[in-house]
């Protein structure tokens, strides 16, 4: 997708240079508002309202031993999330971003609430250890939920997040067969493994990888490895992406989405902006074929969209930045000196 | 100054613990929240309310040619800044922090605006590159004017800014005379200097660095060098510590404050939180004698403030973490499968 109707970047950077601070003063703040005005097509941006929507869904590889915590923690954080109790929903609360919740594929019988959106594709994805974990019909039903959702973003801002326990080992092969990469060089301790329990989560994740081409298409590695949700965000992405929201990609497992985002729709990644270096093993490995530079990097690996929400203030003051700041001229404030100085 | 009833460490710790998510699963802002219930006392922290202070004044060293822009910016952004115009202001605005400014000794008459907080110690400080910058008296009366403006900070965070053409300049002979480093390794662009007007502005400071012992205290650096606006900023750090805010520092003038604070009221640093590493060369020797590690880095150098606004939303979200976060037991979400995995 392109950005037809955006400013030029050299009215872009006319009408930064014109505010009142030494030139280059804001650093990546003054990059960050320039992005945001090439996705709105505007010299006024706004970010102002975001909107955070946490995908769940369960993985068979859960069975395999991949991760510290049990499977029933997906569901028992569902309920966690719509009672305002998790981390993702007390930081959206405190920055004032709103939080919808979406079941992508709980294990288990449906969970009745009424704020929860069913989109739910099956109970859990199949284990992808020794076969797919996904039809697919399932692929690209998650995908095009997804789609829906993202497009029918209204917020200036769309931050994603995740919950589902497994889901660092599904991105992790994503990951791995987008970017042409070993597994190992992407897995990490997830939720918390020692040193035995991670050396045999990569053992499994190498049998996983094993099963198929060293690279694979977004549509064939979401289908081989799972997981609904990671499909669900990658759907939403795009959505977003092409309903001119800024899209802030959150950790490792929002990582994996945003690379099978740009495969399914290539140029809907101009609209991303990657909130921060997550201490996941694999993150900079994952990064750096995501060609991201990210704002934070404070040691942060929990998913749930927390890093992106704590990025968001930093996309809301980059576009006040752009809108609301006087010009020299605007407020009688003297330039330089003398020229070059 | 110590906090003699704030919890103990192992009660804070062991309140994260509890909270629903994998241990040390949100690193820095783990740490940032304990930091918070240090200062307060409390393991129910709060952050939501922000206070930006601006403390503005003038140096004699201006006329010496050491800034690229001329001393008359100074007053034309105090007015910036009661119009909402400028930076710190705009960012104050959209993430939701009060603003003051406070006339610390501007060049010219007395500012006439009902918004403007009058503690004017003199029309400007003296030329520091051959003598004093100001009188002791002069620079008790800022510290103390500094002291009850921090002291009564109702905010639960005190984010402080400075403008004074020239301010990198005392900043950088400050910091030399309080870590005992050369003033050349301190000294940077500001707000722009091209090659020649950095090594004119170096050798000025090393002319005016001549003129003292290698280490000052801080009281006699400030009356050496400057500002009155840095006096009063390390004054009322001083002030918001001692009525138990969190103070953040913001870049490299805010960390010049900071130096001179604790040296006058050893303790009071363990209210501070580091904002930034700002893009001016020798913030990363000043913050290495701070013993700090800042939570942003973003290439930005505009002072105002502004990096420390841009990291308060991330000490909001650590208290209300701490404040507000289900426990595993209240939530009923179950621990990790196996101890230590």
């Amino acid at each position: 997708m392109t950005l037809t109707d955006a400013p030029s970047p050299e009215a872009i950077r006319a009408a930064i240079d014109n505010k009142t601070m030494p030139p280059g003063a804001l650093g990546r703040i003054e990059a960050l508002a320039a992005q945001i005005a090439r996705i709105q097509g505007a010299l006024a941006p706004r970010a102002d309202r975001c909107a955070l929507t946490i995908f769940a869904a369960d993985h068979g590889m859960a069975a395999a031993g991949v991760s510290a915590f049990p499977q029933a923690v997906t569901r028992q954080m569902v309920l966690n999330f719509l009672h305002g109790g998790a981390a993702a929903t007390v930081f959206a609360r405190a920055l004032g971003a709103s939080v919808r919740v979406v079941d992508a594929g709980v294990a288990g019988a449906p969970i009745d609430h009424d704020a929860l959106l069913d989109r739910r594709i099956a109970a859990g994805t199949a284990n992808a250890i020794d076969g797919p974990a996904m039809s697919p019909a399932q692929c690209a039903a998650a995908l095009d939920a997804g789609e829906a959702i993202g497009r029918a973003t209204s917020a200036d801002v769309a931050c994603f997040g995740e919950m589902g326990i497994g889901n660092t080992s599904s991105a992790s092969l994503l990951a791995a067969k987008l970017a042409g990469l070993p597994v190992a060089a992407l897995a990490g301790r997830g939720t918390g493994l020692d040193d035995a329990a991670l050396a045999r989560k990569v053992s499994l994740l190498e049998r996983a990888a094993g099963r198929t081409p060293d690279t694979l298409s977004a549509r064939d590695a979401l289908e081989h490895y799972g997981g609904f949700e990671i499909a669900m965000m990658a759907g939403a992405m795009i959505g977003a992406a092409a309903a001119r929201r800024v899209v802030i990609v959150d950790g490792f497992i929002a990582g994996a989405a945003a690379l099978c985002a740009r495969d399914v729709a290539p140029g809907c990644e101009a609209s991303f902006v990657y909130a921060h270096r997550s201490a996941e093993a694999g993150h900079r490995r994952m990064l750096d074929a995501l060609g991201a530079e990210p704002l934070l990097d404070l040691d942060m690996r929990l998913g749930e969209g927390t890093g992106a929400l704590l990025a968001w203030p930093l996309v809301k003051a980059a576009a006040a930045m752009l809108r609301e700041m006087a010009t020299f001229d605007g407020a009688g404030v003297s330039g330089p000196s003398a020229p070059g100085s």
